[in-house]
C-alpha cells in the first residue's frame, strides 16, 4: 500500500519533464498536423465543451481563441443538446471537446450533434482510443500517459499546453508554432522544474488547516488558474472553494470578504495582473486575508506565492504548479487522500 | 429609518404585478418591435455578456437561444477585449449586453467593440439612460422600475421575462411572442403571487442560521437559478455558496460534499429535472442534507421548497422568488442588512 497522496504528488512532479517531452516531437509535429486543417476551414466562431477540470484549460483556450485569433468563442453547456434536445446550426462552427478520459457521454453526443450539423470537431483528449476521439473529424492526444490520482495535475497542463500550441499553430496558418513561441515555450520545463522546488506554497498549507471556505480570483488569463486552484481544494480538502473573476468578485461576492474568509489570488505581470489592483484593493477594504500568487510580491498580501514571471499567456502553465502543491499538501493535512477523494471515480459520466 | 430588510422584501413582492405590467403593452409591443429586427438579420450565433446577477440572466437566455432558437451561444467574458484588446470578427453575431444599471464600463466597451466589428448589438437594461443602451444599436429596457435594495431581485426576474419574450419573438420571426405561449406566461403573475405566499422558504432560514457554506445545483434551465440563488445568500448572509450545473458537481465538487454541507438542488418537472436524478443518488451516498426546490417532494431530501409546476422553460421566472425570500429572512436572522451589504454598492464599475 503505497503512501496517500503519493500518486498525486508524483503527477505533480512529472510535469516540467512532460513538458519537455510535448514540445517535442511527435506531439508538435501531431498538433500542427491539426492546427493546419483548423486553419485551411476558416471557422467562423469556437465553441468549447468540458466538463470539470478540463473545462478550465477550455476556458484558456476560449481566451486564446478571442485573443490571439480575434474569433469569438463560447463554453456551451452539453445539457442544452443532451437534456433538451437542442440542435443548434453550427455551419462554419469549429468545436472542440475537452476531456482527460474522453468518455464522458454528453461530450459524445455534442460533438456527434455538431458534426452532423456541418462544424468541424475536434476532440482534445488524453485517450486516443476513446469515444470521443473516435465521435470528433479531429483529436488530439495530450500524451500526458497515465495519471495516478483521481485529482487531476498533469493532465489538466498538457491540455494547457496542446490547446496553446494549436492556437498558436493556426493563428501561424501553417500550422507551425512560430520560432519565437517555440522560444518562450521552450523556457517552460525549466520554469516549471523551478517553480515546483520552491517550498512556499506547500508551507502555506497549515494557514488553511482549519479553514471552512477560501475565495480564489483572477483576471482574463488569470481566471482559469483561479478555477482551477478552487476545483483542486475542493476535491482534496473538502474546501467550500469560490471561485471568481476579479470584476464578478465586485458585482456582489465581495460582500462575503472578511478577515475569516481567506483569499487566493493570481496576480500577473501584464494587463490581467494590472485589472486586478482595483480588486486588490476592494478587498483590502474588507481587511481579506489575500495571498498573492505572483511574480512579485503584491501591496496589502498577507503573502507571496512567487511564480516565474512570463507573458500571461504562458502564465496558466506555470501559476497552476504551486497550488498544485498547496492541496496536496492541504489534503495531507487534513488527512484526506487526495489519490482517491470520497465520492469520487477516474473517469466521470454525465448524460 | 425604515427596517432592515425593507427594501429588498418590497422589491420581492412587488414581481407578481411586475409580470402583470410586463406582459402588457407598451413592454410587449417594445420586444416585438427589437425581436422583429433581430429576426430579419439573421444572425449566425448569439455572444452574451454581463456581471454578476445579470449574468445569469444572460445564461437563461443562452440556452433559450440554443434550444428555441437552433444557434449556438455562448457567454463573453468582457476582459478579452478590455484588458487584452482582443478584437473578434463578429460579422453575422448578435452581441447581447444585459445590466441592470447599463453603466459598467467593460460591458460598454464590448458593445462599443463588437458594433464596430459588424455585430448586430442589443443592449437590455432597467436604465433607458444609460451609456450601455446608448451604444448599442437596439436596447429594451426592461422596466422592472425602482430597485430598493442593493441585492437585484425584480430587475433579474424581469431581465428573465425580457429575454424570454425577445427570444419566442425572433422564433416567430414576427417579433409576436405566440398565442400559446402568451396564454402561459399568462398565468406567471398569478403563481408567482401564489409562489411569494408560501411560508417554507422563509421558516426554513433558521436551518443555515450557522452554516458556512452551502451548495446550490441544478441543471439545464434550472442552472442560472442555482447560480443565482447562491449570488443572493453571499450578498446577503454572506454564506459561502457554491453553485454547480449537477453535471459539474459529479465532477469533483462532490467530494466536498457531506452532512454538514446543505445543498439546495432545483429539480424541475421536466427533462433538466430528470437528469438531476442521478446527482440527487450520489448526494444521498454522501448523505447530503439536500432541500429540493420543486414541484413535487424529492425522494431522500430533508426539506422541500414547493414551487409551481410549470415548463421548465418558465420555471427560472418563479423558482428563485422562494429563494429570494430563503436569502432575505436568512440575512435578517444573522443580522445583515440585505438592501446594503457591506461592501457593495448599487452601480458596479469595472473595466
Amino acid at each position: 500500500m503505497s503512501q496517500r497522496g503519493a500518486g498525486m504528488a508524483a503527477d505533480i512532479a512529472e510535469q516540467p519533464e512532460m513538458y519537455a517531452r510535448l514540445l517535442e516531437p511527435p506531439q508538435t509535429a501531431a498538433i500542427a498536423e491539426v492546427a493546419r486543417v483548423i486553419a485551411r476551414r476558416r471557422p467562423r466562431h469556437v465553441v468549447l465543451t468540458a466538463r470539470g477540470t478540463s473545462d478550465h484549460a477550455a476556458l484558456y483556450a476560449a481566451y486564446l481563441v478571442e485573443i490571439r485569433l480575434g474569433l469569438p468563442a463560447g463554453l456551451a453547456s452539453p445539457s442544452a443538446v443532451t437534456v433538451y434536445g437542442a440542435r443548434p446550426d453550427l455551419s462554419g462552427a469549429l468545436v472542440i471537446g475537452v476531456s482527460q478520459s474522453g468518455s464522458s457521454p454528453d461530450l459524445c453526443e455534442v460533438l456527434r450533434v455538431a458534426r452532423q450539423a456541418g462544424a468541424l470537431t475536434l476532440a482534445v483528449t488524453n485517450a486516443p482510443a476513446s469515444p470521443l476521439a473516435g465521435t470528433a473529424e479531429l483529436a488530439l492526444d495530450i500524451g500526458a500517459g497515465h495519471e495516478r490520482a483521481v485529482a487531476a495535475t498533469k493532465t489538466y497542463t498538457a491540455e494547457l499546453l496542446t490547446l496553446l500550441m494549436l492556437v498558436e499553430g493556426i493563428r501561424a496558418g501553417d500550422g507551425a508554432v512560430p520560432e519565437d513561441e517555440r522560444r518562450a515555450l521552450g523556457a517552460l520545463p525549466a520554469l516549471a522544474a523551478g517553480a515546483l522546488a520552491d517550498p512556499t506554497a506547500a508551507q502555506l498549507a497549515p494557514r488553511y488547516r482549519f479553514a471552512a471556505r477560501i475565495v480564489t480570483t483572477g483576471r482574463g488569463y488569470a481566471y482559469p488558474t483561479a478555477r482551477e486552484a478552487a476545483l483542486k481544494l475542493m476535491e482534496t480538502s473538502y474546501l467550500a472553494a469560490l471561485a471568481f473573476s476579479g470584476a464578478d468578485l465586485l458585482h456582489g461576492p465581495l460582500a462575503m470578504a472578511d478577515p475569516d474568509v481567506p483569499v487566493l489570488a493570481v496576480v500577473g505581470d501584464g494587463p490581467g495582473g494590472g485589472a486586478m489592483r482595483d480588486v486588490l484593493g476592494r478587498l483590502g477594504e474588507r481587511r481579506a486575508d489575500v495571498v498573492a500568487v505572483s511574480p512579485s510580491p503584491v501591496a496589502g498580501a498577507a503573502a507571496h506565492i512567487p511564480v516565474p514571471a512570463v507573458d500571461e499567456r504562458h502564465a496558466p502553465l506555470l501559476d497552476i504548479l504551486p497550488l498544485q502543491q498547496l492541496a496536496l499538501a492541504l489534503a495531507l493535512a487534513r488527512g484526506a487522500d487526495p489519490d482517491a477523494p470520497r465520492g469520487l471515480q477516474k473517469v466521470t459520466s454525465t448524460l
